[in-house]
């Protein structure tokens, strides 16, 4: 049996979490790994209605992914996460719990200047945030904690989908991760 | 790789769907599958927490086992849940998500009388909902809507536990999910 492993992505919103995920799903899919994807819009319905974007709620809501993330991981499937998760002690407290099973934590920080994203900007989110209309909008008006030893770091808003995921399929087989 | 699929207990409090569960789980490793047990009260904590015992919420929490059910067995594990779920329509509605996947769900439905429970009763807590002090006590205060039709009835308050599990291997086994 493939050991499963989690790919956890860490960074702000619009820094590329959801697309690059989607890029490599077919990458690991096409070796004949099972992949599954645990997106922050499709969790929060699934596992955490109700929960507010306050740090309490925000930490319960990556907690679950986080134990929804092991169960599939020591089953042999490739489990990648994509939510902002802005808070490190959480993301800490999840590696712990990997390490514990021996689980692989792979986490990634896709790294892209709030510059960048508000330039970008296709929700025109960042513009009312910026603006003080958004309460709780991670990186302008609630924190973000960037990783700082992440596995993987890749800077989306200077390399192309294809540079970054090369970079992550270049280190997981480094690894032993991916054949 | 093997199919995965969904052991579904239901049953009240105190009718032995964590005890059979625990019983059965040798009996599916020692022919090389990968089982989960999602238990009521680890998921309560892990998913759930803050959740009442009002219907809502109970629906709520089911749905989430449901769906990390589901997550699980359409990758080959084969997942227990072990929760009281006394309301048939959210048992339904999981049972068409997995028949939409192609995910076998099997309903096991742990049938005890409340007079056979309350006798046996370890934590008296049957003593104490009958009394009127706990509310929300499914089949006592509370409903618990019995599946019509489930794939496997065990008689808990009437057979052992090697008699239950048997039924349970038997028809698993006819149905091909089991060699």
């Amino acid at each position: 049996m493939h050991k499963g492993f989690i790919l956890w992505f860490t960074g702000l919103s619009g820094s590329g979490k959801s697309t690059l995920s989607e890029h490599i799903i077919p990458l690991f899919k096409e070796r004949g790994y099972k992949v599954e994807l645990l997106d922050g819009d499709e969790v929060r319905t699934n596992l955490s209605k109700g929960l507010t974007f306050s740090k309490e709620d925000r930490d319960i809501n990556i907690g679950r992914i986080g134990y929804v993330a092991r169960l599939l991981a020591r089953n042999g499937v490739i489990t990648i996460t994509a939510a902002i998760s802005p808070y490190s002690a959480v993301r800490d407290e999840i590696r712990a719990y990997c390490d514990h099973e021996e689980v692989p934590f792979v986490e990634v920080y896709a790294n892209a200047t709030i510059d960048a994203l508000a330039a970008r900007d296709p929700k025109g989110l960042y513009k009312k945030a910026l603006a003080g209309e958004i309460k709780n909008f991670t990186g302008v008006s609630d924190p973000y904690e960037a990783p700082e030893n992440p596995e993987i770091e890749v800077r989306t808003d200077l390399e192309t989908i294809e540079q970054s995921a090369e970079k992550i399929v270049t280190y997981l087989t480094s690894k032993g991760l991916i054949g």
